[in-house]
């Protein structure tokens, strides 16, 4: 079995692509000339908190990767490189090691960045990924305090379709059709909506990535901005494998809008501007002066949903 | 008890010392205009493996981000702020949360750096912290490669003095000593040498800090630099506590040199440049053309090192 130093040489240093900042993977640190409007993101994941336990450890690598990748995406920035701390368990074997790197090398050649540090560490416990991502030409006015009364609010892409592949994979269902695997596929191999995140940064007002559930994204939104909003079920839009689970009533409208880990985006945009939103986003409401979200039910009724009942608590 | 929100905006949003870069911590991002050669680094900092089980928590805080800053000191940088990436256990209550506020803003302060960013997660298992810090005004041309046959090797303190402090620890001897108290504030509280780094970055032709014991990093900075080196163990700067545990046996110079955590720089430099470096650093050896480090012991033997059979293993 390879020790640390073999590994980072064989199995880790090839994923910086010989790039200079990486400096080989051999000072402890990455040196970097200038990075114009750099930002900067830092999420964990840990098997058993993030993931289901016995998630492919090749799987949770990628998937920490492109969960923080998504950050980036809310201030129309390209990614450029990753740090990975890693706290992996001491059973773990050669094989383990290697599907580490194989799965960070996925996400890498997906949004085609480097490996520029990050460490190793064994321990009694459940593999955690801390990742540090970065990424360039960060438009510094965007954030989440901008949006406006009078201002639409769109999602990027369906609701929800990632609880629901947690959800199976949590009762551990062994269904074989092709739509429950699409949806926990959908949980497992997030796609961080990088492309879009630069084509709105010119227009929106606000972005936020919905990693804890659109309603509580929302909520952070109306919040930062000093505004309330409202919300239309009916113009949410739920894929065809979400509405089936919604019609046979295992699971309601709250636990979609409230399950977390779509890693849509969900911005907001002067209605003069509704003629640039891209074929895949979705009008889903707007924002008021008010002090709440106000959510319109299709049968009419309405929901008030005031600060902190909503979405996934870290602790 | 504090929610995750109420924590980071009462206890870690002050840490931000209202730097715009940190955008009150609102965001997931942090934005910089323009480092002029940043440099990065990584370090995690595991309860149970790189500090003792039961550790003070603030203590932990403290110290992870105070080793992180070290590597900093490699390329004669300054630091200007830090991200942290906790996984606390589940079990944590008010104060535990506080104290790890109260940790991070000693090293903080002492450092005058500023919170830019970070997770919180709770999971079961023992505190984590992965520490990303920056700093800039790097010396890209520094690193552990350009040693040359002749260079005098320098170490900027004491050798060991943390190895006994955490051998104290570890077997829980409730000595009353000075000295021993001594021993342990030097593991638990490292002084990384910036200032010395920034003093150092003009000259010397390599430097490396010493966290996985001076003879693991001697020789990372000799395989680095495709060269060797001898070592005078007469030279090198012991305290007088050290000197006492050599001298009753209860521990040897290997002990010592190969004990992680003393946070000192090891340095190269021309000789010509002797005259440059300060009262508190000591020549202990010099670079050679050969492949292996001899250590040359007071009793006129020479021990021959190869590679790979010292210092600290990760894994």
């Amino acid at each position: 079995m390879e020790n640390e130093f073999e590994f980072i040489k064989n199995k880790l240093k090839p994923l910086t692509f010989s790039k200079k900042e990486a400096r080989g993977l051999s000072d402890d640190c990455a040196l970097f000339e200038n990075i114009k409007d750099l930002v900067v993101s830092v999420d964990s994941s840990i098997e058993g908190v993030h993931v289901p336990e016995g998630t492919d450890i090749a799987v949770q690598a990628r998937r920490a990767v492109l969960r923080s990748i998504s950050d980036l995406a809310t201030f129309g920035s390209s990614p450029i490189c990753a740090f990975i701390a890693m706290s992996l368990p001491s059973s773990f074997e050669q094989q383990d090691f290697d599907k580490v790197a194989d799965g960070l090398k996925k996400a890498f050649l997906e949004y085609d960045i480097f490996l520029a540090g990050g460490d190793i560490t064994t321990h009694n416990g459940l593999p955690i990924f801390s990742v540090t991502v970065f990424g360039d030409n960060a438009n510094k006015e965007l954030g989440r305090n901008k949006s406006k009364p009078g201002d639409l609010i769109v999602v990027s892409g369906p609701i929800g379709d990632s609880f629901l592949g947690l959800e199976l994979l949590n009762k551990n269902l062994k269904s074989s059709s092709l739509e429950d695997k699409n949806l926990i596929k959908k949980f497992l191999i997030p796609e961080p909506k990088i492309e879009l995140g630069k084509n709105i940064k010119s227009f929106a007002t606000s972005i936020i990535d919905i990693s804890d559930g659109v309603l509580s994204e929302l909520n952070h939104l109306c919040k930062n901005s000093g505004v309330g909003s409202e919300v239309y079920i009916r113009d949410i839009p739920f894929s065809s494998y979400a509405k089936k689970y919604i019609t046979s009533n295992l699971y309601n409208y709250k636990d979609l809008l409230c399950g977390g880990d779509d890693y849509e985006l969900l911005y907001t945009i002067d209605p003069k501007d509704k003629k640039l939103i891209d074929e895949n986003s979705f009008i889903i409401g707007k924002i008021n002066s008010k002090n709440k979200i106000s959510i319109y039910l299709e049968d009419g009724n309405i929901i008030d949903i005031n600060d902190g009942i909503l979405g996934y608590k870290h602790f």
